[in-house]
């Protein structure tokens, strides 16, 4: 497959002049709105706009399973990938609650789950789970695709201001280890976290399955598709179709945490202008997230040593941009409001 | 004026041991909600039991003039503390957004406004502003009573079952400045920020005055109404009033930057028991805040490089608080969404 991806600049010295003095009229010193201001400037590049509308929010949470976890590298039986996708659908989840006091719309994505597609969710299963990546391919190169094609597909359906991305998949802090090796240069000890609650004998057996894995599929980060086929999943590959997808029609997208993290890695090795159209949650608990949030130069909104995934952090940093972009909006000039300016 | 105040201990091994064991309960890792779990924690212990509510939330903004201003260690003029004030009550300042925006009920106070008060803001003022505190005592001792008790009044009264405090007074980093010396020892170079915008000439100017200032009063930091007297203001005062009236009646207070948490450090001076009701919002951009949160030992939740004061940082984490609890009291446990718990 050969992607041909256009991806509009983001850079617009005009606009960002026209963001900036719209700030600075507002009764307020200036700049001390701090990465409020920022935030309102960078979405506004990316709708191309000094009034960039956000009306519709949606968080998109893709779901798979992993055949990795035939090694034990998950604190949690890989039955709880489908027992939390029928949670999502019940509207018990923590991203369920979150999306309902935010009025964010949640869309939940069936990858890769192995089991039948549940009521409720949006089927785009590409197989029943990966094969187990200290083996063998995690997916076939065919499989990567058909996953970035669906992604980018449903990032160019999507009726929404903002996209925040999340995942759900028992073993996919494995997967997404073993591509911010691939893609970054970073050593297993480095790319390895405890994930979902590993103790310390865990996490160095999930050390040795990704230095296993890096040994048997020797991922040359050039070639996107057979890295991402090898050591990925379901869900990380169709998030980056949909980050590429995303970016080629201007839609921000709020990337969450580690997983979706390494999707954005991935997606960058295809197409770096990507970045462009990206805003970084959260700083997640899991120790290499800081490795990846360094290795994608990304500085995120906000530091709650959270580690639950879903898009849990993405959907607090869509309610801090509407803020934002609220205050962007309705805030009084210096002159509506004979507030005097600095002398 | 002797204060006898009595606050009720925070300390509850069962209630604590309650709390946890919901959110060990929810369909999520053990912790992974980070400190979302643990601001819900302190937030029940405040209120004293594992059902906290959060109907009412209200922020007070305490508003005052410095007499201080006249040394030039403000890049706004005087007539700014006024004219925001208005600004406030017809709803354009960043606070009056914010407040609209997350359902918070908006207080402001005119504590010592150099004016008239303004139809729609609580009367609560001491005078027309300070005297200059570089040259004589910004306040009676008699008047700094009288600031302390309306405060710890206006908590009392308050239909609220959280309040955010945050504050609109040219000059005010001066005095806040000036009390982070003399309450934490700190030395004026390390006190002393660029406030709402001051450059290099002004700062090293405002250094002096708050030296000059020290030298005058010779404050000691056990004798704390004559200290707040000498180089605090009226609303800080009142600040440090309200948090002291909040302890006393379980009140959860949520401090803003850098003059509020000048409030809190001259509360804890008055009662340490104090920090138990106190959530610290946000680390400012105002230098001198990471220093004055180190002397409280207080970890704010949010950095955003914010540096406005008003209760901004407030209002964003009181805002972060609902989604805490949100997610505490609404996602669904293990058995109720027949999730597998770890084995």
């Amino acid at each position: 497959m050969s992607f041909e991806i256009e991806i509009p600049r983001r850079d617009n010295p005009a606009l960002a002049q026209a963001v900036q003095d719209r700030w600075n009229s507002l009764t307020k010193p200036p700049g001390s709105l701090g990465r409020l201001e920022s935030l309102v400037l960078e979405y506004a590049l990316m709708h191309g706009t000094a009034t960039p509308p956000l009306q519709s929010k949606t968080l998109v949470v893709f779901c798979a399973d992993h055949g990795v976890t035939a090694e034990s590298v998950s604190a949690w039986p890989s039955e709880v990938t489908t027992q939390m996708v029928k949670n999502f659908v019940r509207g018990g989840a923590a991203i369920s609650v979150l999306c309902r006091k935010k009025g964010i719309k949640p869309v939940i994505v069936d990858a890769g789950v192995n089991s039948d597609v549940e009521i409720g969710v949006l089927d785009r299963k590409i197989s029943r789970g990966t094969r187990n990546l200290a083996r063998e391919p995690a997916m076939t190169v065919p499989q990567v695709e058909i996953a970035l094609r669906r992604g980018a597909d449903l990032a160019l359906e999507l009726a929404a201001d903002v996209a925040g991305i999340g995942e759900m998949g028992i073993g996919n802090t494995t997967a997404a280890s073993a591509l911010l090796c691939a893609f970054a240069g970073v050593s297993p000890e480095d790319s390895v976290g405890n994930g979902a609650g590993l103790n310390a004998a865990g996490v160095r057996r999930k050390i040795e399955v990704v230095r296993r894995a890096l040994e048997l599929h020797r991922p040359d980060s050039g070639d996107r598709v057979r890295t991402l086929a090898a050591l990925g999943g379901f869900e990380i590959a169709m998030m980056t179709g949909f980050l590429l997808g995303a970016a080629t029609r201007r839609l921000p997208v709020v990337v969450d945490g580690f997983i979706a993290g390494a999707a954005a890695l991935a997606a960058r090795s295809i197409h770096p202008g990507v970045l462009d159209y990206l805003i970084f949650s959260h700083r997640s608990a899991e120790r290499a997230h800081g490795v990846l949030l360094d290795a994608l130069d990304a500085r995120p909104l906000l530091d709650l040593e959270m580690r639950l995934g879903e898009g849990t952090g993405a959907a607090l940093a869509i309610d801090l941009l509407e803020a934002a972009l609220g205050l962007y909006k309705e805030m009084a000039t210096f002159t509506e409001a004979q507030v005097a300016t600095q002398p």
